[in-house]
């Protein structure tokens, strides 16, 4: 039998022990393209499953320039000195398909809380092929559960369908807006604010002020037109100063207050429930994808359409339909022929 | 046989004579998930294909706030009034999933092209399901270039996979940046820089004229360190200020020279040719998705276990590792077995 040179059980006892290098190896595990990693990582996250569930996963999302690394980094100190919390980041980062990184790395980012014994930063990569922001965040969010944070934020860049695939796997999303991008609402998508649980109005420094409470007071018009996401929560609106580190204690309360209303209306279980059923029904179609796409059948299938593309011989739009042709007769019942030849 | 009420002749009379009202009912038509109608569509395709590909293909992109509309709207209205083109300009909109729509509707913008007889706007849906971009798109600009239009602009809101997607479309790419969104260098990733032809800093209005030559002097040094996406080609840094009318021809004269440089090395050809194929191997890996999500024995699987997650019976990771028992049997080679019978 072959042997990996991971050991499942020493990356366990190290995960479980809040080891820091266990934790990144794990992640790093789940991410691997390799079916021997994928199957190891598969055991990993059930037996460390019953470890997890116990921590606040914080959506925080917002385009970029938006600050959303320094409103974390100020929200993570303060749940770290006043509130003696272990805070997981995890930060998406849709990755560059030419050389797989961002112009400035993310090391740079987040200063402070980095250096912090009680957190970890993280950022997980997108699958783009099969362009998935869940599967590995979902994995992330359960490793760094099962090794004693209690406050996972996740965050995404950029506005779009990795927002909406971020609200599908956290129990309070927060948005952030800018002081003074007045047209940006042009941009932003009603579906994008529908998630919102907080908006968050940042840059709101020194000077600023009274322009952020107007923005504020505007934003809480339009979102009274909303329907509301939870029963019993209508979107907040807040402003802030994350470099002056103003703001960041209202914000607080009321995603606790937000927590609270779930919990009281037994509408956190079913979202937690909600989501871990969506998450594996994503799990299960991308390996039904997965496997079907690598039978020899099918990889026949799109070798032979490649070459007769490369060659020309014919319209790309009549090889799709024989596409369909060859796949029918694949799937056709073979019970059913074997009934019929008998006969 | 089934009758639809689409006759397919008369359609692509319509789209040949350059009439809009065919050519929204035939974008229509390729975005229907009805099978009927997506079996209509293809055959359209292949029927227009050979009036296709006589355009020049340009993709806009940038952050919410950027201005894109301004700008196409501008660069639109320059080309229909000094160059007599017949402008076509596909907005990719990630659809809001709970209510399909934008918060402002796409109708309020680019008003003066909106009311051009040589334009032509239309906002293409995103299949949230499949998060694909490409597909919708790709026939969009098939059809419009069938129905006459000669210059098709791509429009993407976000900065992620949808501009990636978008660059596998056209033949020049635009990135539009805003004057004084410094640190905007953060969050734009390498990948969508990489993509870029031009760079265009929007808004340089009056008395912002020198700030914006300053940030694209900075972002021409920071350019220089990237390999060049075209041989002979490195990316051009512009400034504009599409409210005032001021940059737009130096612009088009860029998209021009870019062209010329393209087409005088092969490359032009290359590149579309690259294109089709990229998007026919992407249609046919979509096809045997779906064709295979829908097959009885595959959709008993995953009903079997959302059943079995609902009732909460099972581990879900357990139940993953079912799914590939399953389908491992669904997939084992029936001669085979025959043969091992018959022994």
């Amino acid at each position: 039998m072959a042997k990996t040179s991971i050991d499942k059980a020493v990356l366990k006892k190290g995960i479980l022990a809040g080891d820091r290098a266990s934790l990144s190896r794990a992640i790093t595990l789940c991410e691997s393209h390799l079916s021997i990693d994928q199957e190891l990582s598969l055991m990993l996250l059930e037996e460390l499953h019953s470890h997890s569930g116990n921590s606040l996963r914080i959506g925080v999302s917002g385009i970029p320039g938006a600050g959303k690394s320094t409103f974390i980094e100020a929200l993570g100190m303060e749940l770290i000195g006043k509130h003696q919390k272990k805070i997981a980041v995890l930060t998406i980062d849709p990755s560059s398909e030419s050389s797989g990184g961002s112009i400035l790395g993310d090391k740079t980012r987040m200063n402070d809380l980095s250096r912090s014994p009680n957190a970890f930063i993280r950022p997980t990569a997108t699958n783009t092929q099969l362009g998935g922001v869940g599967q590995h965040t979902q994995a992330a969010i359960l490793l760094c559960e099962a090794a004693g944070f209690d406050t996972i934020i996740i965050e995404t860049v950029g506005v779009g369908q990795s927002e909406l695939n971020v609200n599908k796997m956290v129990d309070v999303f927060l948005l952030l807006h800018i002081v003074g991008a007045g047209d940006d609402l042009q941009g932003m998508k009603r579906g994008i604010l529908e998630c919102a649980d907080l908006v968050v109005i940042n840059k709101a420094d020194e000077g600023q002020e009274q322009k952020a409470a107007l923005e504020a007071s505007n934003l809480k018009k339009a979102l009274h037109l909303f329907p509301q996401k939870h029963l019993g929560w209508s979107t907040k609106v807040f402003t802030c100063s994350s470099i002056e580190k103003r703001g960041i204690s209202a914000i607080w309360n009321s995603i606790q207050a937000h927590q609270e209303q779930l919990k009281s209306t037994q509408q956190f279980d079913l979202q937690r429930k909600h989501q871990t059923q969506a998450w594996f029904a994503d799990l299960q179609r991308r390996s039904i994808v997965d496997f079907v796409l690598l039978q020899p059948e099918i990889q026949e299938l799109i070798n032979r359409a490649k070459a007769q593309m490369e060659s020309e011989e014919i319209s790309f739009i009549s090889l799709l339909r024989n596409t369909k042709i060859a796949l029918s007769e694949l799937f056709s019942p073979p019970k059913k022929d074997k009934e019929i030849t008998k006969k």
